[in-house]
C-alpha cells in the first residue's frame, strides 16, 4: 500500500525539521535539551505532520511553509506524551518500545522537557521565516494550535478522572476522545489549510474529515489494544483494560466497534469528495488508520 | 510610598482580566478549569503585568491592548509556579500562604493545570481583538513570550541540578537566575514596548532596565530568605538554605549581597534616564524591589 511509503517519507522529513529547529532554539541547559530531543525523536507515525503536509499541498502551500506548523504540532504532541506517561498520570514505563522520558531521565526533567516542548512549539513557529503566509494567517496558526492544546489537556483531565468510574456512555467517551486527541488532529488539518490560504468552506469540510479520522483513530486504538500484542504495539497489550479505562469494545462489543471505525472513515471520505481537489492521499490515510496493526 | 498603590491597582485590574479571559477560554473540564483558576488567582504581586502596563504606557499603548500580553505573561508565570511546586521539583506545600495546586487538588491535575495555563497564555493572546497592534507585532509578542518560557524552563532545570552541587560561582548563579526569572521579566518589558511600537533603541534600553531589576529581584529574594519570617514571606523562611541551594549571601555574604542589589537598581535607573519619557513609575518600581519585605 503506497500510503505507507508516503507516511515514511514525511516521517523522515519532519524528524530532520524537528531536529534542526530544536538545535536553532538553543535550549540553554544541555540535560533539558537532551531530554527534549530524546522524546521529540523517539519515533511514532508522525500522523499529524503528515496531515499538515497532505492538506497544505491541496492548496499549493510550500513544504517549507508547512514545516512550521507541522513541527509545532508534533512538539505539542510530543510534550503531551511525556506528561501523559508521568507517574502521576498514566504511569507508563514504555513508549514506542523505549523507556519513557521520566524513566530515561528523571521525573523533574520529564516535566520540564514537556513544558519546554510546548513553548518550543510556539517559539519555533513564530521564528519561522515564512515564504508566503501573511502575518494574520501566522497568528491563526498559533491560535489554532494553542486552542487545540487547551482542549487536549481538558480531554486528558476527563480521561484521568474516568479511570475510577464515569464515561459510561458513548457520548461522554466520544467527547473525551475529541478533546484529548481529536482537537490536535483537527488542528493539523486546519494548519495545512490556513498555510495554503484555504476558503472557510473548504476548511469546514477538512475539519469534518479530521474529526472523523481523529475519532476513528481512537476507536481503532481500542480495537488494537485487544487484538494486537505488546511487541507490535510498543506498549503493554491490554493496558486500557488493566487501567480500568472505558473503551468502545467495552461499551459496544468488538465487532460493532470495528464497524463504527469503518463508518467514521466513510464519513471522512465523503467530506473529501466534496472538495474540488485531488484528495487521494488524505483518503488513503483515512483507510490506513483502520488497517494498521499498531 | 505611592508605587505600592499603583502596584495594587494593577493587581486588581489584571486579576479581573485574567478571570474574564479564563472564562472566555471555556476550558472543557470543570476540575481542570477550577485548578487553573485557583492558581491563576492565588495572588502575588503581579510584577510582570505591572511592567507590561508601565512600559507600554510610555509609548502610548492602550490598557486594553496591553491586557493581552500582561495576561499571557502572568499565565506563563502562574504555570511555572504550579510546576515548580510539584513533588518532583521543589516539593512545596505552601505558596503565598495557601496550599499549592497539587496539595489543593492532586498531582495529575496540577501538572495539567500548568500545561493548560501555558497554552491558555498563547490562545488568549491570539484571540485578543487588538485595537492598534499590527499582526506583525502581535506575532512578536508571541515570540518574545515563548522564547522567555523556553529560557525559564532551562533556568529551572539548571537550578534543580544545582541542588546537589555546582553553581558555586557568581557567573553560573547569575546565568541561572537570568534564565529562570530574568527572561520573563524582560519579556514583560519587551511586550509593553512592542505593544506601543517602540523603536529598537528604546527597546534595548528597557531590556537593560529589565535585566537589572530581574536580577535584583532574585538577589533581594535571597536576602529576604534570611532576614524575613515565614508569615511575611508566605512560604517557609530559610527554605533555600534548607534545600541546600546556592544563594548570593552564601557566595558573597549578606551585606555585599544587599550592596549588589542596590547597584543593580542603580544600573536599571541609569538605563531609564537615557529614555526621553517620564519613566518615574518604572524607577519607583525598581526601588520598591529592594525595599519590599516579601
Amino acid at each position: 500500500m503506497v500510503i505507507q511509503y508516503q507516511v515514511a517519507e514525511v516521517k523522515q522529513h519532519i524528524e530532520a525539521v524537528l531536529s534542526k529547529k530544536l538545535k536553532n532554539a538553543k535550549i540553554a541547559d544541555p540535560k533539558l535539551n537532551e531530554a527534549m530531543e530524546y522524546s521529540l525523536l523517539l519515533g511514532g507515525k508522525r500522523l499529524r505532520p503528515f496531515l499538515v503536509y497532505a492538506t497544505g499541498k491541496l492548496f499549493g502551500a510550500s513544504q517549507y511553509d508547512l514545516d512550521a506548523s507541522a513541527a509545532a504540532i508534533e512538539a505539542i504532541h510530543s510534550y503531551s506524551l511525556i506528561h501523559d506517561d508521568l507517574p502521576a498520570m498514566d504511569d507508563d514505563a514504555l513508549r514506542r518500545g523505549k523507556p519513557t522520558c521520566h524513566v530515561k531521565f528523571d521525573e523533574a526533567t520529564a516535566i520540564l522537557a514537556g513544558d519546554t516542548l510546548q513553548s518550543f512549539a510556539f517559539s519555533s513557529l513564530t521564528s519561522h521565516s515564512f515564504e508566503a503566509v501573511s502575518a494574520q494567517n501566522q497568528l491563526k496558526l498559533v491560535q489554532v494550535i494553542a486552542d487545540a492544546a487547551n482542549q487536549m489537556c481538558a480531554g486528558q483531565s476527563i480521561d484521568l478522572q474516568s479511570t475510577d468510574s464515569s464515561l459510561s456512555d458513548l457520548a461522554s467517551l466520544e467527547n473525551m476522545h475529541r478533546l484529548k486527541t481529536g482537537a490536535l488532529i483537527s488542528a493539523a488539518v486546519q494548519c495545512g489549510a490556513i498555510t495554503g490560504n484555504a476558503t472557510e468552506e473548504h476548511l469546514a469540510l477538512l475539519v469534518e474529515y479530521a474529526n472523523a479520522i481523529g475519532l476513528a483513530f481512537q476507536v481503532w486504538d481500542d480495537v488494537l489494544d485487544i487484538t494486537s500484542d505488546t511487541v507490535t504495539l510498543g506498549k503493554p497489550q491490554g493496558s486500557d483494560e488493566n487501567a480500568n479505562k472505558t473503551t468502545y469494545p467495552a461499551l459496544m462489543g468488538l465487532e460493532q466497534t470495528k464497524d463504527k471505525a469503518k463508518a467514521l472513515i466513510a464519513t471522512a471520505i465523503a467530506a473529501l469528495d466534496k472538495l474540488p481537489y485531488d484528495t487521494d492521499e488524505l483518503a488513503q490515510l483515512a483507510q490506513y488508520i483502520i488497517e494498521r496493526d499498531h
